[in-house]
């Protein structure tokens, strides 16, 4: 019996997980909010119930001790030695880490060189890791990047069609994102199918406000729709995924503002909220679309037209198909869109039932005809189990 | 018996063929190049016999004006009034032109008016329309736009995930390219396949120096892989398709360079040249591939797995395939990128004959398995008899 916490720090915020390891069992988990600025916001659930305090926190250091304390005052450990690890969520690995890595300051140093990479994430996930590192100095520090699960693909898949150079100079290629979630969900349908990954072939579908798909052959990645950044491949809430690139200087001359502006307008006000003028969020859109506004139908069909796309892309790429999944947010929970992504895909093998598929929400379940060769598959997502497994795992707890 | 001239007019060449219609044979073809240079060169084939001839040509006007006289010093015609309707090649339609257009004022202004979606292309195709209309001002000019076989794309295939004003403001969407190309090969299948076109759903690959992919359902263009440019989609000889639009601020902030610079390098140093470093012509890639060069074999397995992708994506899009063609210069002559697009789609019916692929030249075959269900086909593809045949239709010479 291990108690290991996964934790997911951004630049002004903090949430955590405590497990109870290898049985999986959540102990608690919350939220700290606003750090660096007035009135912080601290969460944590106790017994099924959600204590919120606000109060000033200045750093992530501060954070980490705020919530050590709170798991002491709540009894829910005797003593901070207790945690004996402590996993952390890193956006970006690079191809300097193909997998999980136990934290040493050579490791500290290789995700301070990946900033480039991940400006705005890298260095908040890494005020997390020194946090920890600083308060609980005997136990191992494990780091988890979204990255590891795709460093599989081979070079075709990976290499854009640019100038050589700029791969081995700038460290330009497809790195692709979602993974510590791909990798979950193909392992879980894996279970779930009672076949051995290794002879399966996935298409993993994450589906959020961010969205990634993935094809994964044998348990490994392939391909996948995100690219160098998570603003490529599919329509996202307010991301604009693949464009043709002249786009940008066009939009840049007729706009009159610089790249970096034009970046900033395919990051934030493109995607479902671009397209609708009205929400990035799928269940206003779904709702708006219901109640007849013609530009939530379109940005409700261009979404789901840009996933089912993939269906047959990455079923090509592997030569075939074994399973579809459907995981996060929407994935998880939304029908239509499951429906709109599914449809005419018999052609393939996929014969799903509408029945199934129909109410379905954030809950497992086959949604596919029992005799329909290519199995459909709702599976909620879970990164911080895979966090905590690999903190077992690289940090030698196992 | 109509005599009908198809011109192709870029900023300094023009291009023609003659055609006996509607039988379709060319009676002469022929170019002329550095137009507005020292040295200009005009060619003609004579009796089978190609004739060139080096002088000054200043406009295109004048290029036209020494063409007419060469056909009638040659005794292709016996008076320039034989010549009973032109076609011209024009890039970019819009939305305003859903199909070929007589040649009117209107018209003229409506082409100029896109000038801002194709800079280089429509001033240089309306240069060769101004001087066939002064030169012959008694018979009809039919304009063709490489746009215009796409216009029964839906708007979940045509809009970007951008704000929704970027549309109605500036016009930005996919018009996809290469229209006349794809037309006349989805035509010409359903001629070999004896079965009717509004029937059939076809994946098109038009594949040269530049390429585009197209599905076809029931005789409209449903998607295309080229965008808002023809910069966008797959591999090709110098351009980069389809990136993480993420990447464009990124290379002018490691390079220096301003976006024009970058879309630059996009444009005519990435693609099958970027990748390999040393050639854009994909025969010396195939040479250089054999002969073990690493560089070359990569820039040749990126070129076709980006290609191979759209096979499931054009089928998911039509909910099934009938037909898969190649066209154009890589399409009809390499039978390896053929084989590698081609790798592994039994799982959606196509069942291919290597044996009848290898060596495969430039000659209209089918390739696929007699049994197979989804037919595979090599046409040669024929723009200018397109161009000929609209100028009877739009002409009112048929």
């Amino acid at each position: 019996m291990t108690k290991i916490i996964a934790i997911n720090a951004g630049s002004s915020s903090l949430k955590f997980q405590l497990f109870e390891m290898p049985e999986e069992k959540v102990i608690t988990k919350g939220l700290i909010e606003r750090i660096g600025l007035k009135n912080s916001i601290f969460s944590i659930t106790v017994n099924g119930e959600k204590i919120t305090e606000t109060l000033d926190i200045e750093n992530h250091e501060i954070a980490v001790d705020i919530m050590l304390k709170a798991l002491k005052d709540h009894n829910i450990i005797q003593d901070i030695n207790d945690i004996q690890g402590s996993g952390h969520r890193v956006v970006h690995g690079g191809e300097l880490f193909p997998e999980s890595a136990l934290v040493t300051d050579d490791v500290l140093t290789k995700i301070e060189s990946l900033t480039d990479l991940a400006p705005l994430h890298n260095p908040a996930n890494l005020m997390g890791i020194k946090a920890f590192r600083k308060l609980l100095p005997n136990i191992p520090h494990v780091a988890v990047f979204d990255t590891s699960f795709h460093q599989t693909m081979p070079k075709e898949s990976y290499l854009y069609s640019l100038p050589y150079n700029f791969y081995k100079d700038f460290g330009i290629r497809k790195y692709g994102f979602h993974g510590t979630s791909h990798k979950f969900v193909s392992e879980r349908a894996a279970e779930l199918l009672d076949r051995p990954l290794d002879q399966l072939r996935i298409i993993s579908c994450h589906i959020g406000n961010g969205a990634s798909i993935a094809a994964i052959d044998g348990g490994k990645s392939v391909d996948t729709s995100m690219g160098f950044t998570p603003l490529a491949g599919v329509t996202m809430g307010t991301r604009s995924g693949n464009l043709d690139p002249a786009l940008i200087p066009f939009i840049m001359e007729k706009t009159g503002k610089n790249a970096e502006e034009v970046l900033n307008i395919l990051n934030k006000e493109s995607g479902l909220l671009g397209i609708s003028g009205s929400s990035s969020d799928l269940r206003d859109i779904e709702q708006d679309a219901t109640e007849g506004n013609e530009r939530a139908k379109l940005a409700l069909d261009v979404f789901a037209s840009r996933i089912h796309k993939y269906m047959g892309s990455y079923a090509t790429r592997m030569h075939g198909l074994d399973a579809i999944v459907f995981t996060a947010g929407v994935g998880e929970n939304s029908d239509t869109v499951r429906a709109k992504v599914l449809e005419g895909l018999e052609f393939m093998g996929v014969y799903w039932d509408p029945r199934l598929n129909t109410g379905l929400r954030g809950e497992e379940a086959f949604i596919n005809y029992p005799h329909s060769p290519v199995k459909v598959i709702v599976i909620p997502t879970d990164e911080e189990v895979v966090i905590a497994r690999d903190v077992l795992k690289f940090g030698n707890l196992g």
